[in-house]
């Protein structure tokens, strides 16, 4: 059997692991899928015996190779702490099995920080990268954006945003075929002189790279089709999808139940079209660039499609090499 | 004439202005109108020729006083360099209106940095307060929140977020009538260890003071009535407010579009009830606390509905004497 592309999936992540984290896994091998993947492309990391229970119950015990793990690390860890205490939980397995070859990616819908934690400790940055960011592709205005940072590294050098806009554009032309992707700055105004220590630092450094850098995005340009790469600091990247996340849901539930109460209920199929666009569960998890391998982290609310198109997302970054294109244009930045 | 309680009001700032500014002071002033301010507590800053030419075209020219200044800081100018070149435009004339007594708030729909700045160096920073910080209060939930900083202070100190913390219970309690108003701190995860050198170092102090600190609030949290004062420093909390504001209408516009070509579209007053509640005309400006003096900041897009809610929110500032129960909850801080 084959080990090249192999995907090893934490069935212990998130809050609904580890059912529908094994449904994602059987979705995404069901050979009446069209895009499906091959089942051995996956590589399952959990608890054996339960995994194979579960799996039976869908006829399907044998489908997949496991690694057996019993220990997880939960949502609520500190990382650093959990990742020294269980070295053979879940998380750390599946960035092991990256490590040795066993695998080429890493999937998890659990511990962000223990997953970039592990990441960073067992495969380390890619050449010419300080710190790893966590990128999250969208497509909320029918063209996809690339952000990053979303929270790997919350207090950033600006060199570390010029690293995240060099990954990030070659993700946006390695995978999605982009060419000289459109890099902006997200920051709280479009002159020069506005925002932190850090955005001014940053903006100094894009301005020389040989970077395609269009300035200063605003937040509410994210929504026009402006850049095709936002780099931010962690902490702000963090704030801006849990922002979006938290505020669609309020937004789109005050339109749905006062239409509702009006009597003139807002369309399903209206509604399942705007969710998409800003539903997390279609942007195939956060991708951590930077490591010696490819690690998805997923939404910790994942249901099965989440993980289905989080396994697409961490095959599709096998497949069209992102690291390699990533190192080329990090040796080759101005 | 007395001069107590009087509000300078920009007649050049925003991008409707002049028309638009006076006609929202027209109204605040309208006889019919209930909740209205009688005219005298109204002090124009602007071109008087020109007001007095609009007013004249609403049989209203001599409603005002006329503070003449014909000097105006553009939207874009750099607020140190504009406030130096121009210290007799609009907006350094409102503050020397407060300054001098003839006001006793200053509105402007402006340039931000430079009413800050303006505040700043001619007011002075009210004793026990570092830094301005520009609180907004929205009535997203149905109950009032007030967010702070969106702006001015964009690099602050762990301390200066609990100057903000006191000064926006001294508002949610002293304006809003809120016993023991529950403070929190954004934060990117509920955990103490979570987020930026910041928001650690504030949250000691938060939890050290004699306030009512509920802990960190995500930014999904936002929108569920955690704490009735959120603070944050002035880089996030304008991310915050811009995110919101042009996430709102492009979730908004694909509702509403993707409902009328389904042939149901969502019924006038449904969308008005939703607009109106994440509507930054409605908010009533911000008010830029920490300075010797009401100061209200409205949105640069703001229409005669802004000016008229900005109008109220500086006389409701000025009446229920905002700044002395904020210099009398900083002396008494832990």
């Amino acid at each position: 059997m084959t080990t090249t592309g192999r995907i090893a999936l934490d069935v212990m992540g998130g809050d609904h692991a580890p059912r529908l984290i094994l449904e994602g896994a059987l979705r995404a091998t069901d050979p009446a899928q069209d895009d499906g993947l091959p089942a051995e492309r996956i590589l399952l990391v959990g608890p054996e015996e339960e995994i194979r229970r579960i799996l039976a119950e869908h006829s399907a015990e044998d489908r997949f190779s496991i690694l057996n793990s019993v220990e997880v690390i939960g949502m609520d860890e500190k990382p650093g702490i959990a990742l020294r205490a269980k070295p053979k939980a879940t998380i750390p397995m599946c960035i092991q099995a990256v490590k040795s070859g066993e695998a080429a990616a890493a999937v998890s819908m659990g511990n962000t920080g223990a997953m970039v934690g592990a990441a960073t400790l067992i495969l380390r940055t890619l050449p010419g990268v300080r710190r790893p960011g966590i990128a999250v592709t969208t497509s909320m205005t029918g063209k996809a954006m690339t952000l990053l940072d979303m929270g790997a590294n919350a207090a950033p050098r600006g060199s570390d945003l010029v690293e995240y806009a060099i990954m990030g554009a070659a993700l946006q032309e390695g995978v999605l075929g982009v060419q000289r992707p459109r890099v902006g700055l997200l920051n709280i105004g479009e002159e020069d002189q506005k925002g932190t220590d850090l955005t001014k630092e940053a903006r100094g450094l894009l301005l020389e790279s040989n970077l395609n850098f269009v300035g200063n995005i605003e937040p509410d340009g994210l929504f026009s089709d402006n850049a095709d790469v936002v780099v931010t600091d962690g902490f702000t990247g963090n704030v801006v999808i849990k922002l979006i996340e938290g505020f669609g849901a309020f937004l789109l539930g005050k339109v749905i139940n006062g239409a509702q109460d009006a009597g003139s209920p807002v369309p399903k199929e209206v509604l399942g079209k705007v969710m998409a666009s800003v539903d997390y569960s279609e942007y195939g998890g956060a991708l951590l660039l930077g490591v010696q391998g490819v690690v998805v982290i997923g939404h910790g609310r994942s249901d099965a499609n989440a993980v289905y198109n989080a396994l697409k997302a961490a095959a599709q970054a096998v497949d069209s090499d992102v690291n390699g294109k990533t190192v080329a244009a990090l040796a080759g930045r101005a």
